[in-house]
Order: C-alpha cells, then sequence, then structure tokens
C-alpha cells in the first residue's frame, strides 16, 4: 500500500513474466508522454527519441487516437503547416479529471483535462466544523455535480476519475477517514458516500490534503523537484512528503504528521492535548496571536485571514514583524528536521504560510543554516507555491490524470464519427 | 541520484522504448529471484509461477547457469532424488561480495555468497579517531586483502563488488566522505584510495553506515518489513529509512540525521555546538552518564561498552533502573518523529541501543503510544537488530549481492570445465 492504484502484475521486478501486452502499455505509456513533453511531435521525432521502429510509433499512435488521448494536427513543431495528419498532440477534449477538498472552512472544486488545463474552479465557504458529514458530503456533492456540468460541457465524456482531499489521515487505498481533527471527523468513508450522492460510475479517490498538494507541485508545477516536501499551513500544521519522485506514504499511510512533532516540551498546550508541537508555534493560531492579534478571534476563512495578515505585514508594524520574525525561527526549525532527516531539494509553503512566505523565510533560512547537519551540501530551498490555496484540488485533480498517463489503457475505446 | 546503481535507459518510464535486451535482462533477473525463493526448484516450477514459457525458462537458465549464478541439482523440492540436472539452485561457489566498516574503534570486514551465507568475517579494534585516513585507510586494506584472500579460496573467481561502511555523511554516487564528525574526517575519497591500496578490478562502493545497517534489515532479516528505520546508537545517533522497499536518499544522499534533531533546545550542549539535540540524550556517553557514570569515561570499543551497560542492566540497581528509564523516554520522544514523520512498521534500534534494547524500550513505548497522532493506527514495533555489531557490514554485502540479483548480466560468463 505505498503507491495508490493498479499493481502491474507483468512489469520487471514482480513475480510474472514481461509478456507483450505489459511491453505494450509501456510503449503506449511511452508514446503518450513523448506527446506530452513536445507538445506537437511526429511519429518519425517520437521513433527517434524512444529507439521504437516508425511502424510500431504509427500503430501505438493508432491506438492512443482511437482512445480520445492524442490526435492528429497540421502544425509541426517548427509551427509550419504541413500535410494535415503528419503529426500528433495531446487531445484535451475528452478525458478530465475532478478535484474536490474539504477544508474545515470552505469546499473546493477543479476540474482540467488531459494536459492539465483548468475547465473549471469553485470555491464555497462552509464551516464543515459545525456540520454533520453527511452534511457536509451533501453539499460537496452538489459542488461536484455543478462542476461534472461544467466538464461535461466541455468533454464528449465523463471524467476519468475523481480524487477528493481531507484534511486528516486518511487510508488511500479504501478512501476512508481514520481521523481529521479540524473536521472532527472520525472514521468516516467518503468514496461510497459520494458515489451515492452522484451517481456517476467513475472511480473516486481519497487523500490527506497535504498528499495531494505536494503532488500538485510534483505533477504541475513548472521546474518540479523530484525530492520535495509541501508544508501546509492553516490551523493546522502537515507535510506532504515527495522523495525520488514518489509520494511517501509508509507502512499504513499516515505520514507527514509534523504539526505534532514536539519542539518545545515545556510549551503551550496544544489542540491535541500535548505541549509544545509545532502547530503550537506555526499555526496559524499562533501566527494570528504573535503579528496580529486581533484578528486572532475571528473564526474566518482562512484564505481571507492568510491576506488580512500579509496586508498587516506589507503595512510592517512592529509588532507584525516581531510576531512574524518569531513564527519564522519556529518554522526554520521545523524545516531543519525535514531536512535533516528527509534532505529534500526544496520546502514548498502552502495555506496560510505560503500567503506570507516573503515573511517569515529570512528568519527560517537563519536557523535552517544554522541546524542542517550537512551545511550548504544539504541546501534547501523555502519558497510558497504558486497554487495557493488550489493546491490540494489541483493535486487531485493531477493524480487522476497521472494514472491515465501511466496506463493509457484505462481510458475505453470510443466511436468516433466517420470521416 | 535517488539510488545508486546503473540507470537502466531501456524500461519503462525512461525515454527510450521497452526493447528485446531490456526483457531478457529483467526475465533473467525473474527467474534467478525464483531460484533464490525456491531454494531448489524445476524450470517447470519457474514456468509455472512466471507465465513465462518453459523453453524461455529454459533459455534463461542455461545462461544464469552459464554465469555461475545457478546450478543443476538432482535434488527436487519434495527432497526425492530425480533424474540429475532436472532442478536448479544458486551457484553459492562462483559469486561472492564483501563488506567493509570504518568505525571511529574498530574496522571490520564480512564476506558473503550469493546466497548471503557468511563466509569471512572479521573485526580489529582501532582507534580512528586518533589516526591520519591514509593510516586508517592501510589498515582497513590490510583487514581486507586477508578478508579476500579467505573469500578466494571459498569461491572460484574475485567478489563482484566491494562496499564500504562510514559513520558520516557520504556521497554515495561518488564515494566520497562530505564529513564524518567521529572519524574527524571532512571530504575524503575512499574509492580510489582503497583501489590503488587492494589493486582489485572490481567495483567499490561507499555508503553512510546507517543505510547500510538498514539495508541488512531489508535484505537479510528473516522477515524483512517494506517500511522500517534503523535506528544506530553509538558515540553518534543516526538512521537509515527504508520506505516502500526503497533506501530514502533524498535530493544529496544526507538522510537520517536524526542525532541532531533538537528535543530540548534549552538542553544540554552537543558536540555540534548546538543545544539539546537527540544524540545528547541517546548517545552511548549520555546513556552512560545516566545509568553507569563509572564506565562513562573509558575510551573503549563502543561493543565491549554496551555489553558492560547490559551487564549492569541485568544486574539491576537503581540507578542503572532509572537512567534506562529516562533514556528510554527520550528514545520514545525521538522515535515518536519518526512515526509521525514517517509512518515506519518497525523501528530497529541497533549500535548499543540493539544490546540494551529490552531495558528501554517499554519507557520508549509508553513515550510513542502517547505521541503518535495516528494512535493505534499508525503502530510501530520497537525491535533491536538481529545483526548486533555486524549490521553495518552485513548490509555492505548484501548491497553488492542485490545488484546482481537486479543485473545477472554484470557477472561475466566464464569458461566452465568439459562435461
Amino acid at each position: 500500500m505505498t503507491e495508490r492504484g493498479t499493481a502491474d502484475p507483468a512489469l520487471p521486478g514482480s513475480t510474472a513474466g514481461v509478456d507483450q501486452s505489459a511491453i505494450r502499455r509501456a510503449n503506449l505509456a511511452l508514446v503518450l508522454d513523448e506527446v506530452r513533453r513536445g507538445e506537437v511531435v511526429s511519429r518519425a521525432d517520437i521513433a527517434a527519441r524512444s529507439g521504437l521502429t516508425k511502424a510500431t510509433v504509427s500503430s501505438l499512435a493508432a491506438e492512443l487516437i482511437a482512445r480520445g488521448l492524442v490526435r492528429e494536427t497540421g502544425l509541426r513543431r517548427d509551427g509550419a503547416v504541413g500535410r494535415p495528419g503528419r503529426s500528433l498532440e495531446l487531445d484535451g477534449k475528452r478525458v478530465t479529471a475532478l478535484g474536490l477538498e474539504i477544508n474545515s472552512q470552505y469546499l473546493a472544486a477543479l476540474g482540467t483535462d488531459l494536459a492539465g488545463r483548468v475547465v473549471v474552479e469553485r470555491r464555497v465557504g462552509f464551516d464543515a466544523t459545525r456540520a454533520e458529514p453527511a452534511t457536509t458530503l451533501d453539499r460537496l456533492a452538489a459542488l461536484a455535480e455543478e462542476a461534472l456540468s461544467e466538464l461535461a460541457a466541455a468533454a464528449a465524456s465523463s471524467p476519468a476519475g475523481i480524487a477528493v482531499a481531507v484534511p486528516g489521515l486518511v487510508d488511500a487505498d479504501s478512501g476512508h477517514v481514520h481521523y481529521a481533527p479540524n473536521l472532527e471527523w472520525r472514521s468516516t468513508s467518503i468514496t461510497e458516500a459520494l458515489r451515492d450522492r452522484l451517481g456517476v460510475d467513475v472511480p473516486i479517490a481519497v487523500d490527506n490534503e497535504a498528499n495531494l498538494s505536494a503532488l500538485a507541485e510534483l505533477h504541475s508545477a513548472p521546474e518540479p523537484a523530484a525530492d520535495l516536501i509541501y508544508l501546509t499551513g492553516e490551523v493546522g500544521v502537515g507535510a506532504g512528503i515527495v522523495t525520488g519522485g514518489r509520494l511517501l506514504r509508509g507502512a499504513g499511510g499516515f505520514t507527514g504528521e509534523i504539526g505534532h512533532v514536539p519542539v518545545d516540551l515545556g510549551g503551550t498546550e496544544c489542540g491535541c492535548g500535548r505541549r509544545g508541537c509545532l502547530e503550537t508555534k506555526i499555526g496559524l493560531p499562533a501566527v494570528l496571536r504573535a503579528a496580529a492579534p486581533d484578528l486572532a478571534e475571528k473564526d474566518a476563512d482562512p484564505q481571507d485571514q492568510a491576506r488580512a495578515l500579509r496586508e498587516r505585514a506589507e503595512a510592517g508594524g512592529p509588532q507584525a514583524m516581531a510576531g512574524f520574525d518569531e513564527v519564522g525561527k519556529w518554522l526554520g526549525i521545523g524545516v531543519s528536521m525535514l531536512v535533516n532527516l528527509l534532505n529534500p531539494e526544496v520546502v514548498v509553503l502552502g495555506g496560510y504560510l505560503g500567503t506570507v512566505a516573503p515573511y517569515l523565510v529570512p528568519a527560517a533560512m537563519r536557523e535552517l543554516r544554522d541546524r542542517s547537519v550537512a551545511g550548504d551540501a544539504a541546501a534547501c530551498r523555502i519558497t510558497a507555491s504558486t497554487f495557493g490555496f488550489s493546491a490540494a484540488v489541483r493535486g487531485a485533480s493531477s493524480t487522476v490524470i497521472e494514472e491515465v498517463f501511466q496506463n493509457p489503457l484505462r481510458v475505453p475505446a470510443v466511436e468516433r464519427a466517420a470521416g
């Protein structure tokens, strides 16, 4: 259960021999990936780069076209218009994916096509902490139906899948939420509940929001690092860990719980009942107390609070500056743990941490440099996510798309209009 | 640089198509692995389990026999004696591997055959902290030559490779030691230095001792977990992290530096100059101070000190008991970080921590249960390594053997005597 998705019984290293159908699947994925990277490429280009024969590439391309994943275009890479049908590009029209998010203060949906282009994005304020799980799931299903209608208008068929981001401990194999402290959910099954409400016959996956946000960085950032940690900060603090280009899931799927690692054993009591957890130092309530106490009591959307905090930082008042410096120092202590243990290339800040990153990172980097055992050899950047509060839904959608790229045979062949 | 070893340009996911030679290599590895698992198996058994045809299995087996990796035997799995040549078993005689270790207080060597059977094991006391690196490498080379002679007497050819364990930050790709604090080494290249001294033409790899010890657990323990953390405790404290059956290396190869994660910011000054590092709480000097202060000043072999500590624990004096309880508590705090971040199935204690594990684990488990965010869902055992102070050399040797299992073509075909 280290990686979600269908186990492949026919690839090297498993107990079955490599057979011809596994090779064809791998080569379909290879050609589809070449089209994605090249944007517009000829069959000859793909043959030259992959080492496959032109005849094999043509056969594979025909199958990808039949499945609506690739289409022919007259445009060649140099921009000249050649004979129609010579070059290939991704067919964004047919295959789509939907990402959903349950946050303690809002619900969100984001749908993309095969190329990762955002087709629909919606977000509604909703206080999930004051609603029953069933009510929250009703409201999420309503949002999803609106998004699915827009996706259906843009694409010729239903989405390849739906993935749901939840702020808690999730068994990604079963779609079961073990414990989501900030939603006050225990042992809640999302996959079945959502399938019943939506009445669609597509795979529905569920995962932790920090995990999915980390995958957004891996799949959708302009120059993704293969070793990155996404550190999200809202009311709770959590991490999504990518090492060697893979999400780190651990034995039971419960990784990245850095929010309750103790950094100050005699410190403030945490919501979890322990003392001095990292969350008590860098969670949103902590930074509000330190930098803008007059904003601290409001039970607001974390995105609005983050914006208000940023305005306070931009205004440069002494309390705000001292508060950010203190929170930045604790952020650096937290990041130094991640760097000493996991040696990432970059730590990406999400949630409010991303919004106010410019005011936290200098102090954090000072602390990190002082505490990194490998010193400059383990040089690690701290950056803000480019996806803002949309990282989780973006990552959710991208996991569905990546599964199609891994195995193009998941998408059924379609009847095409003649001609 | 996430995994050491030759990149394979022909497997799925890379930029080259899957070709027939890559398939043959993967299938050779598959048949070799079936022989290893089955101990003695027929070609028909392998064909049935792998999905390959009997003709293909016979051809692959002939190649493995030609390379001296597999041999024919008359013995069948049920113990009955059939026609000679019907069944296959590993040929332990031809392929061997040598593991070496540089510890601050000793040097060690361990050689195994292809089946992981220990052919030679040597260990000499040596204070590397008082010697120049060149002197230490001279002494290590002398030890290696003795071990190589014994391996040569047992096997028909030179070893498939040598791997060296070092207590420090190592670039495993180049064999360069970046920093080894307890040896007081900075920027030392081991691969070339050892190759010059030994004059053998085999690959020489270098890696961190906690990494290699973790790989010993993964490759050689009776029932290895795919998600395990090896926590070594001698003068220094470090971790080797295995997730999803792979060693976690991070962006630069510098993972597992848990010894200098702060657990008590106002605490004792550490050798690294910071305060309250985990090493100041659970390193060997700390436990000696807490449980047996009269042993603390001796500059002895850590294995001897661990044995003396264990005798003290067995005698059950009140100071020893209170000391172990205190160190066990801090061990639990350290392990809880690993569990909350990485969700391993088991934390394996090495070095002195393994020797005195029964006296530390109860207090550590109490602390872990209290601090694990996922609670019983992330249930994690804490056990002692079965390899004692030999874990690093055992792991070093096993990495060489595993590379042969991954790619049997690394071992050249040999001229066989006729008949």
